[in-house]
């Protein structure tokens, strides 16, 4: 039976119980069906499964728990190296490495890393995708051994699934569909929006624990500040330029 | 019924009937529980259906047929505008506007994308990426009315499917999954990863219209060749410059 794709809930503690290669196989062919810019599949997918691999690849997603009891991580690559390099074995010059192509293999990695979370939900197993990738995407190259042209844009968490947590919340539709055209955000509108979230108790009690004045603080100030964001921009735009996705 | 992730297939002709409302809400409410960064939606959905839009969107993809016989074209934007005004008014200064939170935001709005997409198959919908929306970005942006903060990083055509096409050829897994590590492609990889793809007769059928040496001649001389590269890559980075997307 399918999974309601409505249903996604992130899961971040997994069962001591490898992924069977024909299950990990089928969840794989799902991921490379999802649309490709002019079917050239601009990625490449890394699966770590072995002890050593995993022991290497959680410190470089700060240890969460996700990367921490998954029986596999996975890592999904910008890839425009393996096209080049069959182009080139064509006689055909290829010019893949610059900022277009960057965004054309980000958008197939990304899609193909949905379809692979959401065919993975669909084998009863659970996910957490690792935002910690682009923080140390230069680490997991490294460990990874990806050559110039490949770069990690996320990774995935996967395993049987050993906690069964609620939905998150979202805004309302409202407060991110436009119709036509983009409609600007009134002050009213940014109340309504975020409202619910803000008048929750898991708010209350994060802004009681954390010492702000409100969510919003929690945010810039201790989870994603000012320093790191752009400590983090510039390492993953230096990153791109070392691995040859930005050449001028 | 649930349709099988694997059975994708993109539609680039529909029927000439609108979607109702209640269905694409359905989407929708799909497409905002995809995984997101801290569950901060860094990102804003423009649903294009009015004839006087969809006639001013469809050159902006170069009147591909999917765009010009689409119901409805929705546009999915990067948006850190939304989550930084809420932060500005909660006295919360933002620093969302670098170039890790484009990518923070890009990976929202893609994982997103795909949710819509597959969901759309499930309500019997057929969708088409349209990866022009790069090209154009600028004249989206204007045309959309999208703020500083917000930018579109891809499209996609929607409505009843009236062609039933097959599905297209993707390379085998094991031209695009490692296990572990990164294993480079020999010669021979190269050869055997492609060999199905070059011997089929629609490659030799394009290779004879286009009058290349081979399949890859065609994508570095005729479908993405350098110059248009260059101009989109300086196109699309200087418009992430001028949306404040890339502020130092």
């Amino acid at each position: 039976m399918l999974a309601p794709i409505a249903f996604h809930r992130s899961i971040r503690r997994f069962e001591n119980r490898a992924i069977p290669a024909h299950v990990m196989e089928t969840v794989l062919a799902a991921a490379v069906r999802a649309s490709t810019v002019g079917t050239m599949q601009l990625y490449s997918i890394v699966v770590s499964q072995s002890k050593d691999m995993l022991a290497k690849l959680a410190p470089l997603h700060f240890n969460q728990p996700a990367a921490a009891t998954a029986p596999a991580i996975v890592t999904f690559c910008v890839d425009v190296a393996r096209f080049s390099q069959w182009c080139r074995a064509r006689n055909a010059e290829p010019s893949y490495n610059n900022f277009a192509w960057f965004i054309n293999g980000s958008i197939d990695a990304l899609l193909a890393s949905q379809n692979f979370a959401l065919e993975a939900e669909n084998q009863s197993l659970g996910i957490c995708y690792l935002g910690t990738t682009l923080y140390t995407a230069r680490e997991i190259c490294e460990l990874l051994e990806l050559p110039q042209g490949v770069v990690p844009i996320t990774a995935i968490a996967i395993g049987y699934p050993d906690e069964n947590p609620p939905l998150t919340p979202r805004l309302p539709l409202s407060g991110v569909v436009h119709y036509e055209k983009y409609k600007p955000y009134s002050e009213t509108d940014i109340n309504q929006i975020y409202n619910d979230t803000e008048a929750s108790e898991l708010t209350k009690t994060l802004v009681k624990d954390n010492k702000t004045e409100n969510l919003a603080q929690i945010f810039t100030h201790k989870r994603y500040v000012k320093s790191d964001n752009e400590k983090y921009s510039k390492l993953f735009f230096e990153l791109l330029i070392e691995q040859k996705l930005l050449s001028l």
